[in-house]
């Protein structure tokens, strides 16, 4: 009876905490009973500015310093009156503002918290803040106000960071992932993940109170099955992330080729705009250069580099380098070569060689240009017809360059759409999924090898480590500080 | 009895409308029906941005896109919810907002309004904006949301301008000025001059109805009397512009003085970095070189000027012609000269020649400079003991520089504080007084001569018109379209 009881509270402990390790709920944050405020709009002059004050003391602190009686008002309404400092006993006129009130715990950070609209005027915000600073309010650090957010349970670590994520968003594709992350489909697929595992965790935690019985509570065929469901998924979500990545980032696009074939002319139309310099000598360009264009809301990065061909010229030798070493950490290449060269193109070898040199990873696009000095467009194409999907283009002249924008574009979307329908962009969720699959798969080793439940215990604690510390499930000191550091003031 | 009645009817009849004049009433604005929409913060990344919509139409617009229920929605409520864009039928997730909703005239334009909290990324408040056009809405011209609150009478219009001054300020005594005039003093004041007015204007238009009676329902000596006391205060008015204009754009500081007395070089210091180019070269500054810098709240304009000296150089020549231009148009002149110059110094003889060429206006401060050079201190006061409140510095190594800025800031105080509390600020403003003290001076003369009530009337319109043309009361297209366009947008 004893040995059933036990078994049923192990099934039941779905809160299983690895006591070495410093659970969230454990932690410590510094100065968490102080009521912060900050400016949330972005800085200069606007017609409004919006200044946020959250923590305990939000409304009698601002009570002090406003005309309207707000400790009796309902949350989520929005109060107009004026913002005061004392001077001699007189009250002089800061701002006439709009107050949002939103009592905890519904609130952005579940804490009580006041929005105020006030005129954008530099010296009004700066005025408004000092005030507020006299009432007992304390500047916010960066990300403070979503660190509360967090704190609170309103939000998981991973939203949080999409919070950010949104914020920096400058493209379609970079909106869509920090919303969807946001929403929180990422943290709901690791809290299945996790799951799991606890479920077998409790089972072996269990065997090991019995140990001196030598019972297996945990199936290890079934364990086996089910790690390697998961590891199945962790790889997905791994997989996911250079598309994540060149979401986020850009697809990097590297412009390739020998000398002189017109590839600062293409970068420069492909950016509009003179960002690389252009002349008739072979080897103008040696150093890397490169910028962002997005194309119907997908961010590409474009990167011009070095002609390849052989040479003595010491500093073009290291840009060939860096071209190839570019080239190889690409995801598309576009090989451009010319339409008017007099020698048969051994195009096909090239691209051979090409992929032989930087490795298969990057998508080659064959790109023919100048064809604004080919006469006859039939000659062009008996010419180039053994090079399978090749474009023709002149640079100089912008013709093709929509079709080429299309070629990208098409591309782009076998890049950007993982398996999964859940993406990871974020290096720290990589990081984590790495490592939990690293943990899992000695899990497999383990069980393969027959070791003990305590050795298992081990990987299995590990793995649920790594996964939790990507929804904030674990987190330690250094992690928050190092996430939330990183946002803007006032969020 | 008629007669009677009619005087009554015309003692009555406060809204005395010049009807030669289109009153703003009268006016037709373009466009009033349509909702508008603007980013109202600051533009750029921040943690939050604010967008308006105002209109007839504001909330079935934002209705189409929002998932709460807004049309039964208290007004002075907030609602937090997510607003999206139809694609295929499927709604995509643009941003999860709060939504305050404002119900006409409860709100700043006195139409229904939604103000936006998103997400400050700029992705999202362009996504935002383009959705709200998709829904009816349109870009709001710059001013335009003040605009609708001075037509729907939320505001006069020196105090819309007010608010557009506040917007503007960056130093204590500009936010000082703005928001006096926003809380409405300066209308106040106008209404008051105006009311007197209209009581005998009435009058006489009442004269001339029964003209063929010879009827004097108007008394010309308190008629006479009236006009002074306005007079009198519509001059105060003026008078204040001068320390208006100083408060709003800095008190203008000119620094004169013989060459290589150090003048650039207490520019630098004044201005805390290396504007001017200093060397020991006499004759190194030529143009003149001026920056703001706000000294405990008060702005000051520096203005660096060329040495004054005879020269033959034709550049340097028109450098100091600029210089004693400079000078006569600023509020204050720091007059420098060097302490360690052997020849005795006649300063008194300095001043009243500089007073001579650039007329009395400004205040002459002398400033004794270098005395860095001078190694014993009561040879310096001998040599200077007979210039009056002399200043005695290094510009060189900053001694007596604290004492200067104090020095400035007591003569500032005596500059910026006008006999009357109500100070003009605002160029507009100071020309319709102008102009109205014009037309009051023709109802004296006209008063003196006797002259017959009809001229009389119309002087006195022209007065109240002028009058009347401050606060809006009477306005014109171009004059609101003047007004309005210099506003930022989303205000």
């Amino acid at each position: 009876m004893l040995r059933l009881f036990l078994f049923a509270k192990a099934l039941a402990s779905t809160a299983f905490r690895p006591n070495d390790l410093a659970t969230f709920a454990d932690m410590q944050f510094s100065n968490k009973e102080d009521t912060i405020c900050a400016l949330s709009t972005a800085p200069g002059i606007g017609a409004l500015a919006l200044i946020r004050i959250s923590g305990q003391e939000a409304f009698s602190a601002f009570q002090t310093i406003f005309s309207r009686d707000i400790l009796s008002a309902a949350t989520h309404t929005v109060l107009f009156g004026s913002i005061s400092r004392k001077e001699n006993h007189a009250d002089i006129l800061i701002d006439e503002v709009v107050a949002a009130i939103f009592r905890g715990p519904r609130s952005f950070t579940g804490e009580d918290t006041v929005e105020i609209s006030c005129h954008g005027s530099t010296y009004v915000q700066a005025q408004i803040l000092q005030v507020l600073l006299g009432a007992g309010c304390r500047m916010a650090q960066p990300g403070e106000f979503s660190l509360r957010a967090f704190a609170n349970g309103k939000v998981d670590l991973s939203q949080a960071e999409a919070i950010a994520d949104l914020i920096a968003s400058s493209s379609a594709g970079a909106h869509k992932l920090a919303i969807n992350q946001m929403k929180g489909s990422f943290s709901m697929k690791i809290s299945a993940l996790r799951e799991g595992l606890i479920h077998f965790a409790s089972l072996i935690e269990l065997e090991l109170d019995f140990s001196e019985e030598d019972v297996e509570f945990a199936n290890r065929h079934d364990l086996a099955e089910m790690v390697e469901n998961i590891n199945r998924e962790v790889y997905g979500l791994i997989e996911s992330f250079a598309a994540g990545q060149a979401i986020k980032n850009g697809i990097p696009v590297a412009i390739l080729g020998a000398p002189n074939m017109g590839k600062s002319t293409l970068l420069n139309l492909l950016l509009d705009e003179d960002k690389a310099i252009v002349s008739e000598i072979a080897g103008t360009t040696r150093d890397i250069i490169e910028d962002e264009m997005t194309i119907e809301g997908i961010k590409f990065r474009f990167i011009d580099t070095a002609g390849l061909r052989d040479t003595t010229d010491v500093v073009e030798n290291i840009g060939i380098g860096r071209a190839m070493e570019r080239a190889g950490r690409s995801a598309i290449v576009l090989y451009l070569c010319d339409a008017a060269e007099t020698e048969q193109v051994d195009l096909t070898n090239a691209l051979k060689n090409l992929e032989k040199s930087i490795g298969k990873e990057p998508l080659v696009i064959p790109v023919i240009n100048k064809i604004d000095k080919i006469r006859d467009a039939s000659d062009l194409h008996s010419k180039f017809n053994h090079v399978k999907d090749a474009l023709f283009i002149s640079a100089a002249e912008g013709v093709g360059i929509d079709e080429l924008r299309q070629r990208l574009l098409d591309v782009s979307q076998s890049l950007t759409t993982s398996g999964s329908d859940v993406v990871v962009s974020n290096l720290r969720h990589y990081e984590a999924l790495s490592k939990a699959r690293e943990a899992l798969n000695a899990v497999l080793v383990g069980i393969e090898n027959h070791i003990t439940g305590d050795f298992l215990a081990m990987d299995i604690r590990r793995a649920l480590f790594h996964l939790g510390e990507i929804t904030g499930q674990i987190t330690t000191d250094d992690l928050l500080d190092n996430i939330f550091s990183k946002f803007c003031i006032g969020k």
